[in-house]
């Protein structure tokens, strides 16, 4: 049963015509929907319409299942080609697997969330390459699993896909895992990876963006938060933020800095992508915030 | 006749119910409308609901007056007590009067912009309470005129009053006029006069806000966009912003650096009030960027 | 015997006069110290000298109290009257105790750094005045002392100031206590408790400052860190910062972004104090970040 | 006769090593200098020692060429090989020639902040591409000169430099030129030719940024102030900054929003080099702002 803060939320991507805001609002007023937040893009380029309604469910005498059915026939089979849609239910808890390597700054912030009940979603697993964050997994809670890249990377992707994939989670976060997926494990996970990149992409894309931004001198740092593609940090970009840096600042300094700031960009990015706030649409993505 | 680039807007808040983006997105659909701008929000504390539709002008078979009127037939009366709302025709360009005292700062940077075709008003004339920025209006091209406040501050208000009402403004601007407005001059252009306050607000309302962010020795300086009402400083918000600064910074210091974030800082909101994307309810505003 | 990163690090405000510069350079100098950071300001107003010189201590023959005894005798006592300094050394770890209420992301947040080894402090003890954070100080191995506020605040304060100073900390911070000290331990604490404010100040002193930010509806929030007085939230302010927040925001979404800047905003004002990088002088702080 | 607030504003940058502190610090005490403004930076990588000294002017009996005269023999001959100073006097006003194609907003700027003495230096001369921006530099009484670029490119080279040159000027701002200078003027005017460019460098070198901004789908769009050498968009970054935006802006949004940011990013820039706050070493600079 659904409590007074359990919302439907429909996210909903299609070409765009007159008509559809109509349409959508008629359908979600005919069944008595408590609109909480809506939110449109019209994009003049593409031609694509985009949309986020989150409805109080506790408003409606549908079940989700039922609310998808009828949007279906009533609504979606009206509009163009290539037309993607869901409804999520916020009293069904997302799932969460994340991917770590030896530095625990953003597995720190995530499961300190986490554990404070900030993140909506549950963590199911930290996987790492290294051991290094076991030891905090495992204080937080949290199962720690450990599986070796060093001898057989092409073994160890295929065994972290299978272990993912057998958690089921909603979203694989590479919390600093420091590790290049292959591009068949991209596609699998296409729109549910998402990855924390340490430089103000398109800048420094790949390895050390801390020392190649030291070198050429920039006046601010930044952190990108995006979704994993086979093209290397070149993903649909989610979130982004900077830090003022100076002279003053070494290569060391850039990276105690920068790790605050990749810890916010992630957090937001992350909680957005739980929230059904984000909507990629090529390589772009549309952020209802 | 209507050319592709104007757009009639659509301004509306009114009680909130189920119902309402419905009908208005309804009558849109009705009448043919392409909406290129939506924007909605309701507000859980107060009841009350929002919204800007912005469509293309040249989609429409009919006249801004034969919408407003149809709008008012088909929509409003539909709506609850207190609903206040107004379409624009973007296609009549936005009337604006600048008050500015002996600081040019702000008044430059508003005069550069319609010189250069930034500002979505025609500037009709600046008036000023010294002479100090007549030469730089004059080298504009824009009509100066002096009212002299030293000997009956009473009577100039008055004439101040006369002459903006003749002109018949969207929007007075006090661009650093530094003199309060009297109340029933306030409650006179209620929604239409915009302040620039140097403080990020509710610090340092009123006089040498400044030197008092010096004497506190704070680290960040801000600039607040507001429109005037009778209480000092405490008018609704329209948009703020800040800038670092730290203890080698003199008072001169802050200032000058103040300066470029007020005139960001105005120039963003009445940007915004021009273009009808503040919305006003209560001391509160909504802000549709 | 001290290693490559070791610093001795002297900080120094003094009545400002020529030649001071050179006599501490000269100083320097003599001994043979390499210079690794410099800083100095000069405060006109109120004609006062400020420094902090970190040497690397390896280039040095003498030992701290050595270097202490010289420049006493050699530079402090030509300067004027009201002159005071102190020489750190790095190697020896900075001792804190962290005071917690209910509210645990500031906490989280300070004991993850400690635990990656980012904070140059040990955190001796994690003092609650209720036992919710008892379990996260207890995973993350740092002691963990209920003392209660709810029969007798006074004999609380008599006792938490016991125990605090048992442990003779270089800091004591309040992160999110929400319990305003006494005067008499303002003054014993003086120059070593920190607070985090969630406002930025001067706005919204006291209580409940989110509220009262979304009563007045400003476009950005932020959070304060000050050294604590007996004056509420009027102490000498270390850092501050601030994020953007819209009418779309609740009170519950303030609170939540809130917790972000307040994390940092301490952290950044921590690792400051800890560092020797604040000179307070009046109610102000010089901060040679 | 210089008065209270004229500054001898001496610039230095050394092979680094013991004593250079000790050293200028007792020769500026010897010669009875009272210092305003003291900066050092060391550079671990490239063992280089910078400094920025300001001193006033009235309190002492030397004038700017004995200072310097006294300087080089007393100092610096004592200083590493490829040392390099000067030492300016505030009282002698900078001088600019602002570089212009069509678009006015940086120009417009940097001509209203010179208008109203904000600008520590005198504009001689607007040299502009196009007639475009000729009506604005008349009307702020600063004389404008056409070099068309469309017959013969080199030739119009040749007639800038020896324009620009017989102004001597202290800095060349290319507000907007949207012309590659040739290698040898690259040469010719370096370190004292100053572009600003339309975005967050290294991102988006060359043409179209905010187009290419806008197919990214970046989160945030900006700014950077630069010195001008032969690598397209590659010299010592003086300044940069960004501002938010969000997948509704359109690429014209990008542009209308970015040139603020350029204006704001170019000014400080500019203010920095005209106050000898800007050295530079290698590719980078430090900035004692």
């Amino acid at each position: 049963m659904s409590t007074d803060g359990d919302r439907y939320v429909l996210v909903l991507g299609c070409p765009d015509s007159t008509g559809i805001v109509a349409r959508i609002a008629g359908f979600l007023g005919e069944i008595g929907a408590w609109i909480v937040e809506a939110a449109y893009h019209s994009d003049p380029d593409t031609g694509w319409f985009f949309t986020r309604q989150a409805v109080r469910a506790d408003t409606l005498s549908l079940s989700v299942q039922e609310l998808r059915d009828r949007f279906d026939r009533e609504v979606v089979r009206h509009l163009g080609p290539g037309t993607s849609w869901h409804v999520t239910d916020t009293s069904v808890r997302k799932r969460a697997v994340l991917l770590v390597s030896k530095e625990g700054h953003c597995l720190g912030d995530l499961l300190g969330r986490a554990y404070r009940g900030e993140l909506p979603a549950d963590v199911l697993e930290v996987i790492g390459n290294h051991h290094d964050q076991e030891d905090f997994a495992t204080r937080m809670g949290v199962p720690f699993r450990r599986i070796s890249f060093g001898d057989d990377p092409q073994e160890a992707f295929a065994a972290l896909a299978d272990r993912v994939d057998a958690l089921d989670p909603d979203v694989i976060v590479l919390a600093k895992f420091m590790r290049v997926l292959p591009p068949w494990l991209c596609e699998r996970w296409a729109g549910r990876a998402i990855n924390i990149h340490h430089s103000f992409l398109p800048s420094f894309v790949g390895a050390r963006p801390y020392h190649r931004a030291y070198e050429r001198g920039v006046k601010l740092i930044g952190a990108t938060c995006h979704y994993v593609t086979a093209d290397l940090d070149a993903g649909p970009i989610i979130e982004q933020d900077v830090i003022r840096v100076d002279h003053a600042d070494s290569v060391a300094d850039l990276v105690r800095q920068g790790r605050d700031i990749e810890k916010l960009v992630l957090a937001r990015g992350l909680r957005w992508h739980l929230e059904d706030r984000v909507l990629v649409h090529g390589n772009k993505t549309v952020v209802f915030d």
